[in-house]
C-alpha cells in the first residue's frame, strides 16, 4: 500500500495531466516497452508492437473470443481449466474439446488426434494451473510445442502464476520455446512472428484492484486485438498503467515477488500438512510447486457442491470443481486456495473441512465406488 | 491533479488493502449508493441495485451489445450518432435504422413508423450529442418518451455531456421523464422498473484516465449486464472507484463541474466567433448550449476526409463526419472539438481551417450543388 501511494504521488506530481487523460488503446508505451524488454531473450525479440495492455487478463480472454470465435468453432482446452476463460468465451458459442490432464499437466498423447478437428486455438495454463496448481513438465511442454508447430495451431498460453514458483526449477514458457522453432527458420533473428499468444497480469504480483494485464503476440494479432479493444473500452486506465510502470521500473515489483513467494510457500506447506492430518485417506490432492491452488479429488459419488453448502454453514469456503470442466464432470472435485488466508486460519479451515468430509464419508457418500476421478497418480 | 493526489492518498491510508483487492463485478457499493442517491428524485427511486459501474461508458455499450444484439437484430439510432457506439456494436452484427435529426434533436415524426421494425432498442444522446452538440428539445423528449412507452421500446439514453450545459435551461433526462409514466401505474411508488437504460461517465467531469462509467437501469437489466461483465473483465479497477467515490462525496466534483462549464463556454464562444469570421458563408454549423462539439456542414460535394489530409499538413485536426453515420452519408460533414484547446489555439486552428476550406471552395469543390447536408435550419 505504501509503495502504491508513493508511486501514485510521483506519477501525479510529474505527469499528472497525462495520467488522467485518454490514452492509446494499445496501452501506455513506456510500460509496453518495459514489458517487451522483460520478456525478450536470445532468439525472442519483442518490442512494444508485440504488447497490448488489457483491463486484467480476463479482458484478454474476452478479446480473443471476439476476434477468433464464431458460433460452433472448436476450442481446445485442458480438463479441468480456468472457469473464467469458459465464462468469457461461452457468449461466443464455441464447442470445447477437453483434453485430460494429470500430475505433469495436459496429457499431450491425445493432442494429435484432437487437432484433427481444427480448433481455432488451444488454451493452456502451463504454470500452476487454475484450478489444479499443476505445472506442465518439460517433456509435455516440448511435445505440445512440437505438435502445435506441426499443425500450425495457435496456442493461447495463460500465465498468471508463472512468477509464483516457490520450489523446483523454472521451466521455459511456450513463448520462449517457440523461438527455438522460429530461429531455425532464419539466419538473422527478426521480431517475433509466431503462433503463441501469451497472457500476463499484474493481478497476482502487484494488485488485482488495478485490473492490469497484457497480451504478447505477433504484431498482426496485437493489432486485431487492439481494434476489438477500442470498441470494448477504448483503453485501460491510464493512471493505473503509469503507476504500474513506476513500480516495475523502480525494481519494487521484483522484490515484492520474493515476499509473495515466501508467504505463499509457507501457506501451501501449512495447508498440505493440515490436509494430511485431517482428510480421510480416501481423498487425493495435488502438491503444487507454486501458484495459489490445491486441487482435491473426493471419492466418486461425493458431491463437492453439496459439501460446499455444509462447509459454508461452518464458515469454510472452496470452489466446487464442476464449473472448471468445459464438457461436464468433476462433481467430486474441488479447488482450495492457500494464498489468501493466514496460516492459523488455514489450519482451522482445513480441520473443519476434514470433519465435514469425514461426516459425509461416514454417511455413505462416495462409498459406492472406490475409484477416483482424474488420474490416480495425483496427490 | 492535486485533488486526485489527495483523494488517492486518503483512500490508500484508510482503505489501502481493500482498494487494491478484487471487488464486486457490480462495482464498489458506496459509489453505487452515492450515484443512486444523486439520480433519485420524486417518483424515481433508485438504489445500488439499479447501478452497474463500468470501465468507461464505452464498456456499457459493448455489454449492451453482448446481452441484446443477435446478428440481424434491428437497432434504432440517430443520424449522425456516436461512432464509438457503432464500433462497439458492429461486431454483434446488427442492422441499423437511422433516424435523421435537426437543430431540436432526433426527428421523432418518423419514430412510429421506424418502431414497426421492432428494434431491440433505440439509442439516443439527448444532451449535446456527439457529434452534433445538439440537445433534444423538451417537446421532442416528450414525444420520444410517449412513442417509446406505447411500443414498450427499450431506450438507451447515453448522457456523457448532460452536466456540461453552460446556457439555457436544464431539461429532464428520459430516465426522469419515464418516472411520470411509471408513477401513473401505482399509488405507492416503488423502485424503478422502467425501460430506460441510462449511461453516465466520470470521463467528462472528473478524468477520462480513470475509465469509469455507470449504467442505470431496472435491477433485472443490471443483473444481466453484470453477468456479462464478469466474463469480460471481472470488475472495474477498485482503486479508481474508491478515489472517484471520495471526490464525489467530498463535493469536489460539483465545484469542478462549474469550472469546466466556465472554461468550455469560453472556448465554444471563441470557436463560434472565429468560425463566423473565417469560414465562407456557404458553410453551416450548430451552436451547442453545452458539451464539447460543434458540427459543421460543408457544401455537398466537398469531402471532409480529403479536407482532413490537407488540414493535418497544417497541424489542424477534426473528425470527418462519415463515421458517425450508421447507414452511410455525411461525407461533407465534420466534428470540431472546442473543449480541449486553449482559446488562442482555437483562434489559430479555425483561421487555418477557414483558409483550407476557402481554397477547396475556390478550387471548385462543393460548387456542383448549392444545397446543404443535414437540415437547412442548422447553423
Amino acid at each position: 500500500v505504501e509503495e502504491v501511494a508513493n508511486a501514485t504521488a510521483k506519477v501525479l506530481r510529474e505527469q499528472g495531466a497525462q495520467a488522467l487523460q485518454y490514452g492509446l488503446t494499445e496501452g501506455y508505451t513506456p510500460l509496453r516497452e518495459l514489458l517487451a524488454k522483460r520478456y525478450s531473450r536470445e532468439g525472442l525479440n519483442l518490442t512494444s508492437a508485440h504488447i497490448l495492455i488489457t483491463s486484467g487478463s480476463q479482458q484478454a480472454l474476452d478479446l480473443l473470443g471476439k476476434i477468433f470465435i464464431d458460433p460452433g468453432d472448436k476450442i481446445l482446452v485442458e480438463s479441468p481449466t480456468y472457469m473464467g476463460a469458459l465464462q468469457a468465451w461461452n457468449s461466443y458459442e464455441p464447442e470445447y474439446i477437453a483434453i485430460p490432464s494429470d500430475n505433469s499437466g495436459i496429457m499431450t498423447e491425445g493432442l494429435e488426434e484432437a487437432l484433427k478437428a481444427k480448433p481455432k486455438f488451444m488454451y493452456v495454463l502451463p504454470n500452476f494451473q487454475n484450478p489444479t496448481g499443476i505445472a506442465f513438465s518439460l517433456p509435455r511442454r516440448q511435445h505440445l510445442m512440437w505438435v502445435a508447430k506441426q499443425h500450425g495451431t495457435v496456442v493461447v498460453e495463460d500465465d498468471p502464476y508463472g512468477e509464483l514458483r516457490f520450489e523446483g526449477k523454472n521451466l521455459p514458457s511456450l513463448l520462449e520455446m517457440e523461438s527455438l522453432y522460429e530461429s531455425e527458420k532464419r539466419t538473422i533473428s527478426g521480431d517475433y512472428q509466431g503462433n503463441i499468444i501469451h497472457l500476463g497480469t499484474f493481478s497476482k504480483t502487484l494488485a488485482p484492484g488495478f485490473r492490469l494485464g497484457w497480451v504478447i503476440a505477433a504484431p498482426e494479432v496485437i493489432s486485431k486485438l487492439a481494434q476489438a479493444k477500442q470498441g470494448v473500452d477504448l483503453h485501460t486506465s491510464s493512471i493505473n498503467q503509469f503507476v504500474a510502470y513506476e513500480m516495475l521500473n523502480s525494481g519494487f515489483l521484483e522484490e515484492h515477488i520474493h515476499v509473495i513467494r515466501r508467504t505463499y510457500r509457507e501457506r501451501r506447506d501449512v495447508m498440505l500438512a493440515a490436509m494430511t492430518e485431517h482428510f480421510p485417506a480416501e481423498i487425493k490432492w495435488t502438491r503444487p510447486e507454486g501458484g495459489m491452488f490445491i486441487w482435491v479429488m473426493l471419492p466418486k459419488g461425493m458431491d463437492a457442491t453439496e459439501l460446499l453448502a455444509k462447509a459454508i454453514e461452518r464458515r469454510v469456503a472452496f470452489v466446487p470443481g464442476l464449473s472448471f470442466h468445459a464438457t461436464g464432470g468433476g462433481e467430486n472435485t474441488m479447488r482450495l486456495n492457500f494464498s489468501n488466508s493466514a496460516p492459523d486460519k488455514i489450519r482451522i479451515g482445513i480441520k473443519l473441512l476434514g470433519e465435514i468430509i469425514t461426516e459425509e464419508w461416514n454417511n455413505g457418500a462416495g462409498r459406492t465406488g472406490q475409484t477416483f476421478a482424474g488420474t490416480a497418480s495425483r496427490g
